[in-house]
């Protein structure tokens, strides 16, 4: 299975990390990183540097295509040439995939078009403007297109994916292998669980990583 | 706060961008990836290339130190030049922490010599031959000692560190920020809830990413 992952200047590093782990134990896995430019990217606020080992024109076909999250995803939301690249990579996808704001900016190529997809709980707001179904759940399908909520999301995204893929052996197995045993000490995860006023401060301080529209 | 996360080739990467992921966010945060040598390292099969933007030389006090695991810590583990800094930078550390074989890496350098830890699973029986008590937790505290289980454990350790560190208004703002609500599609993520086969299997092929001792 060919996977491939979009890095980008001020993404998430977890929101690609996450996924790629699971995914590259799938059965004859090939995993590439892909970057407008083959080179580093900063994630994050620059602190961490991850190599994009392709650049996209080296990248014309795929059977997953993963679309981590931002705040860098507000850029590229507007930027003609990975917008194409999306568009052109997505006819050959079996699957196309996105964690946290990377949904925005499938959605921005017009790839969810009257589909339902989900995001950061904080960016959910923001897919109907691109003719896109909001739905509040960590891991939506619809079709071949495969939404994931905040950055952590991306790992039940794909295990639930190999789970489909694959079965419930191989996405137990590498469950198991990455000793997926959740265990956070609060149940603060979401909106509806965390304490109101962290949520609605939250709220109030987050267009940074959303787009004016 | 000063973080120190150590890279080396065939480490897996998310036993370091998970807690990346969550450190990142605490007050002052001041992340350095550090390597053996300034530059790219590998991680996994060699498909993810990671930035250390320091050499161990270049690193010389921290307040929290990290160290992920493997398998590439087999090699780390008879690396003098690296358990020598180890042993150095734990002396001004406030936190020394690991996640998966990271704690065979502590351990080999001494640093665990009469303590409890945690480990990988299937890593848990390496620990005496260092002197190192085995706890099967997720995240085991003694003193300043914090390791976690295997590969994805690291998200609850940080977590943890935070919320020891800086109290439960920042943990529960930085779970929420991460959206880290889980929700595996299985609960089979360690081997006392895992099918006992697959349990099996894994052990017998697991020597792979352990030492011999």
């Amino acid at each position: 299975m060919r996977i491939t992952i979009l890095l980008f200047d001020r993404m998430a590093a977890l929101d690609a990390i996450g996924p790629y782990e699971v995914l590259r134990y799938s059965e004859n896995a090939e995993v590439v990183f892909v970057g407008k430019e083959k080179g580093e990217v900063r994630a994050g606020q620059g602190t961490l540097g991850l190599i994009a080992d392709a650049a996209l024109a080296d990248v014309k076909d795929t059977d997953v295509l993963l679309v981590p999250g931002g705040p860098g995803q507000v850029d590229l939301m507007t930027d003609d040439e990975v917008l194409s690249w999306l568009r052109e990579i997505d006819k050959t996808s079996k699957w196309t995939t996105s964690v946290c704001t990377g949904s925005l900016v499938l959605a921005a190529a017009g790839l969810l078009q009257g589909r339902k997809a989900t995001t950061h709980w904080l960016a959910q707001d923001q897919l109907p403007a691109f003719g896109v179904e909001p739905v509040a759940e960590r891991v939506v399908f619809d079709g071949k297109y495969v939404t994931a909520a905040g950055v952590s999301a991306g790992i039940d995204m794909a295990l639930t994916l190999i789970d489909r893929v694959a079965g419930s052996v191989p996405a137990q197995a590498i469950q198991l292998g990455l000793e997926y045993d959740p265990r956070p000490p609060y149940d603060a995860g979401s909106p509806a669980k965390a304490p109101e006023p962290m949520v609605t401060s939250m709220r109030e301080n987050s267009r940074f990583f959303l787009q004016e529209i």
